[in-house]
């Protein structure tokens, strides 16, 4: 072991995404003492993922000389929802659907799995240890592919009936709007998220418009990463200032409902893509909901932009393990 | 007083409306054994509202004969939002902001007031004692003039962080759709409250296409009230039908996004006028749901209508105010 670490209190923190998977070995203070990245070998089938996933936290530990049975418990956050009884995930893009993914996890590694939705575990770390910390009604947006989010509702993590609360991006805000990767239309992730504004950028791009910006991806909408949306922004391009200004200003509109709704203190804006937008896109954004709720409710109701980036779903996970 | 009364636990259960006020006197048991109206003198003043609820109350008692010094506490349910700390409403369509309610009342009876929210305490009331009895995660709507809401969540009444949560309303359904009562546009009571319905009725009558049912109301929009749209129903006039249904249809949507965000075990719909739409308004109100949100989440999440109708107010802030 390195020096100076307590052997006491370690914990994963693991954020498996649907390309790449982060297992983050955490200390009992919160702090990320190791990483290990890895590929999610999504097509190979669930134990190929499980399997991916074991080697992976293997490594974290590897890395600071600690024997992976010395972990008290490990964290792992889904993109999906939790069938917390099963250790299952019931609801998800991954193919490991009904999988018994605790249970394999479990035994690969001799250790207490426990199972999170990866924005739930986000916005957990963003109101422990991030942005939030001190405040009591959160709201976690997580804004990528896809928009998710996390309620902190009188200082809990609100999971609802059955574990699925917290879909932001699912939130109708135009009936009839343009169609949802969940197959509704109108859906806020229809209009905000990376892969709408994508949709938009390749439009942009077939009519000639991207011309510093589309070297390398033409019009291949799969190609349209965060970057060209950084870059776009810097270059001051009219056509990519308008798309990320409309995604700002539907997810306002959102914030606005969501927030008549709950009545919270603060959104918490989680994720690397809205961090790399820039002050433009939190002003917007906060600009909009003001503007379309009742000012005697939203006036106080704060806009933060998450603090802890890409480490808030691992960091999160491990927290809820080690509350678990 | 009565026969067979108990006289060691009465409550005040008051419902202030914009246009009627009613006081329930309500036993231990959460039984109704008392109740007397009143008009709300909304253009006389805040003296003259919180006079005629103390006089109101007074008469509740006086039908059987209870002393009112022997109620415990007065649970005063008002349409608006509430400051626990000084006792006022900072948010209402009456006459009453920032009036010292609670000490006034309490200073003309002599007894406790504990002041809430109309639509949490309906919703409450049908989760202690209604339809919603035994679930733990439910979304109170009540369709009346406006469209409020109540939260429920894993078991307790969710006030959020002002106490402003549950406004189901004023979530945007349809951005830059019609004008709604809080300024903003697309809101769902602009689409599905009887105003909303009331003003699509009015240019019905316009246009001739309801003959039936406007011969004492004309195209006049303060006297289209409920009971048009229950005759209208009734008689099958086309019109009414779809003014119904497009409601209906719009609360269905809106329900969705809700229980995305919320995973709630069940919605109720209170208030008298939803209870007068019949079946029709309910089906498809639960079909459009369905239709509105991933079937994974929505699919077990039930609809149902209040069982407590003009009761529920009062009796909810009479438990509200018992609890407290």
């Amino acid at each position: 072991m390195l020096e100076g670490m307590k052997d006491d209190a370690y914990y994963i923190g693991f954020d498996l995404g649907g390309t790449k998977m982060i297992a983050a070995l955490v200390d009992g203070d919160g702090t990320i003492v190791a990483r290990a990245r890895g590929r999610t070998p999504g097509d190979e089938g669930a134990d190929a993922v499980a399997a991916a996933m074991a080697i992976t936290i293997q490594e974290a530990c590897a890395q600071v000389g600690l024997a992976p049975e010395k972990v008290k418990a490990i964290g792992a956050a889904v993109p999906g929802v939790m069938d917390p009884v099963r250790g299952t995930v019931t609801l998800t893009n991954l193919n490991l659907k009904d999988y018994p993914l605790r249970a394999t996890l479990e035994k690969a590694l001799g250790l207490p799995v426990f199972m999170e939705n990866d924005v739930n575990a986000g916005t957990w770390a963003e109101f422990q240890l991030g942005v939030a910390k001190g405040l009591h009604h959160v709201v976690g947006v997580f804004v990528g592919t896809g928009i998710g989010g996390g309620l902190i509702l009188d200082g809990k993590l609100y999971r609802g009936w059955k574990g699925s609360a917290g879909e932001v991006g699912h939130v109708i805000i135009q009936e009839g709007g343009p169609l949802c990767g969940c197959g509704q239309y109108g859906c806020l992730e229809a209009f905000s998220s990376r892969n709408a504004m994508a949709k938009d950028a390749v439009s942009a791009a077939a009519a000639g418009n991207l011309p510093e910006l589309i070297d390398k991806t033409g019009t291949d909408f799969r190609k349209f990463k965060s970057s060209i949306f950084e870059k776009g922004l810097e270059k001051g391009n009219p056509d990519i200032i308008k798309i990320v200004d409309r995604s700002a200003f539907h997810l306002g509109v959102a914030l606005a409902s969501v927030a008549m709704l709950l009545n919270p203190e603060a959104f918490v804006i989680g994720g690397g893509f809205a961090d790399r937008l820039q002050e433009r896109y939190l002003d917007l954004v906060l600009r909009t909901m003001r503007e379309h709720a009742m000012p005697s409710v939203i006036n106080e109701v704060q806009v933060l932009m998450g603090s802890l980036g890409d480490d808030a779903v691992p960091l999160g996970a491990a927290l809820l393990a080690r509350n678990a």
